[in-house]
């Protein structure tokens, strides 16, 4: 075990992780067996869903339109299905006058000895939706048309191009064309094309499982303990890293909480993996305290990249990599946890889940953490040599002008400790405040990333 | 039945949907029950989960803690606890010696026994998180002190004033204090505070079930016929309303398909309501064709609160109300129904569902629509005399100068019809062109909705 925390900077473990997740999402796509046929055996991390389900799912591979859509040639007014040569030359003053054949409502199909067909000099009275008949070459709206004779025949007004109002078979979406494109997102956009194109299921990416271990000898579950035992006080990171991890397109398992010993710890990191986790999560156990005892195991099991990072919070945040596999170690404090967390954590999770990757829905949804423009509210002091990211809230303030619509908000630093539960609750989000800078002054322009 | 269409203008369906989701809202959230304490049973609209369950949910009444937070002072350094008395006036040359009766890890708690607490000239070793023996009422860091004579004894160098380093019992939150805001959507921060509480359960609003039915002879649905007869097509609808409801924080359910006539139509929304439907929304068989049937059938069961608005596309648009709940007939063809799902049917789901009501997840995250500023890419073309809304791809296009960084993209409009499945799968979004502006030039500035 290392005896010194060896400080690395924030950009440096970012471009770390960065690496690490291009690496892990690529193996995983490959282990997705794209093409491959075997899917959902053995290893594979595709899974196939019924398209109903697969909305905000990942797609594995490219799919492909099965049929032509419109499977048909499709009539897209109402009116009559004529041979436009018919109705060349025809005004309001000498209107060409056709034998109407029949009637066809949209899901109807023109058999040929229900209507033979159109022939010169007839036409067939049809719906928008339906299939143009044999013979017809264009649609005739219903508006230029005026039908006599009890119906037997019909004026036309108003001459039609060839291929006019009609939508040809193929012409939206051709038989083999690419309807959405590997890697990407469902939206409802995308489950409405595959359900025009009749595809039932969909191959998309296996949720990654993510392990989650709170340490800490103090810890109890709160769902095992009704009430809590002197001294002791709820976990809340399982349940926060869990959500995170869930919101981060993952599938989330706890393993509850182990005692700040190697033993204990090492034996949840390997549960953990024996269960498919493709990350475990741990948070607590990393500070240079009494139960400092999280690197050491790692070590142990595999190796450490990162023990520490330049900034507050997270100094104790430590990365390594057990069998392939990244192991977190977060702060114990659940607001220390959460920022550190977002930092570091939630790009590579989003990397191998394929949210905020590729897809639309993913490039514009989840990627970038909504920011705000304010102005410090008080004076805010950092700590001096750390690059800080200090917790505050936001206030409304009146704009001094039109132009400055974008600055309508105060930032408040939190006084209470990043230990508080409160904070946690009513943090709205944080200023990154640089080493070097020991005090934001009153008014002065920060940029609040919301949590 | 009308034998007209009665266009009502855009503003004032959207005036007539606002209260109609008002006054639903209300009903729903007064028959949560919300302190009334038989909840889940009969026609309460709330549901119980586990707090593990819980991301994502909306609240129905304010959540307070049942125990305070932390539950005893706790030990906010490593350290020792003392009495602040007896370090007064300590300091390098003439640091304080104090015997130490023992040490207390976090998850440990001092029994009188053990410790008799601290007096005058003892002390306790402490970790971060360890309850304060009695006693003490201060804690020295453990870079301000040095253990000798076999840790029996320590040397002070620093002076602390009484509190100093201790976080007081219900500090952080007291019992009995509101935690959870009533209609709070839960984020991993609310569901770790709950966590922290020890809150295992929660009543959260049920999801407003909504029913999804299609109409239209032609139609088939995907999951019914591996392959299309003649003139039929997959429906497209049932499955982009039914995710779209899904999105917007309900619970959908598919009735099928309805045939373009008034006695299955009927059967399939009384249907819906007997299910328990809040909602109704049908596509399809609401223009003024051949199969214009839905509106007569409302008229029947209901009352019509709109038939037509002054939009394109959206001019089929149909809204009742049956029994107390409101009906939508959605156009037919699939972007139109998705851009008038978005414009009318979205604010109320999201207003009854909850999301995007009061809680801070909604209101931030799912409330409006992402919008882009773009230029026209090229000469855009209107109906005259409607209300347009044109769907666009979007071009990123190189910057001019620095400042126009929020103008580098331009947008096409798509030349396909709107009953085209491949613009539903391509489009970016729409842009709105005002009735009595038949064209937009290319070059000028317009505002790009995202769908």
């Amino acid at each position: 075990m290392k005896q010194f925390l060896e400080i690395t900077e924030e950009g440096e473990v970012k471009r770390l992780i960065g690496d690490l997740s291009a690496e892990l999402a690529k193996k995983i796509t490959a282990g997705a067996g794209v093409g491959g046929g075997n899917v959902g055996a053995g290893g594979g991390k595709g899974e196939k869903v019924r398209t109903e389900e697969a909305l905000g799912r990942t797609v594995v591979g490219d799919i492909f339109s099965p049929l032509d859509i419109p499977p048909f040639d499709r009539a897209t007014m109402d009116g009559y299905a004529v041979l436009a040569a018919d109705t060349f030359y025809a005004d309001e003053s000498k209107p060409a006058t056709l034998v109407v054949r029949g009637y066809l409502k949209a899901g109807e199909f023109p058999s040929a000895s229900q209507y033979g067909g159109v022939e010169e000099g007839s036409c067939v009275g049809i719906a928008t939706g339906a299939p143009i008949p044999r013979g017809a070459n264009a649609v005739v709206k219903v508006e230029n048309a005026f039908e006599f004779e009890k119906s037997k025949k019909v004026r036309i007004y108003k001459p039609v191009a060839p291929a006019e109002n009609i939508m040809p078979a193929g012409s939206d979406i051709k038989r083999g064309e690419k309807v959405v494109k590997k890697g990407r997102l469902l939206t409802p956009r995308e489950t409405g094309v595959l359900a025009a194109c009749g595809v039932r299921e969909v191959l998309v990416r296996k949720k990654p499982r993510v392990a989650v271990i709170s340490t800490g000898n103090e810890l109890v579950a709160p769902g095992e303990a009704l009430s809590l035992a002197p001294g002791k006080i709820y976990d809340v990171n399982a349940q926060t890293l869990c959500d995170s991890a869930r919101e981060n397109g993952c599938a989330p398992f706890s393993l509850g909480i182990a005692r700040d010993e190697e033993g204990e710890i090492s034996a949840k990191i390997r549960e953990s993996l024996a269960k498919g986790a493709e990350v475990v999560i741990l948070s607590g156990g990393t500070s240079a305290g009494v139960g400092d005892v999280l690197p050491a195991v790692i070590e142990g099991l595999g190796e450490i990249l990162v023990h520490g990072v330049d900034i507050k919070p997270g100094k104790p945040f430590v990365l390594g990599v057990i069998q392939g596999k990244p192991v977190f170690g977060l702060p114990g404090n659940p607001t220390s946890a959460l920022i550190t967390f977002h930092l570091f954590v939630a790009p590579l999770l989003r990397a191998i889940s394929g949210e905020g990757s590729e897809g639309r829905g993913g490039s514009e949804g989840r990627e970038r953490r909504k920011r705000v423009k304010a102005k410090a509210g008080v004076r805010i002091f950092s700590e001096p040599g750390r690059n800080e990211y200090v917790l505050v809230n936001l206030a409304r303030a009146e704009s001094e002008s039109e132009e400055e619509q974008e600055e309508h908000f105060l930032a408040y630093p939190f006084l209470s400790g990043s230990g508080a539960i409160s904070t946690l609750a009513k943090a709205d989000g944080f200023v990154f405040v640089e080493k070097g800078k020991e005090i934001v002054e009153e008014g002065e322009r920060v940029e609040v990333v919301f949590i």
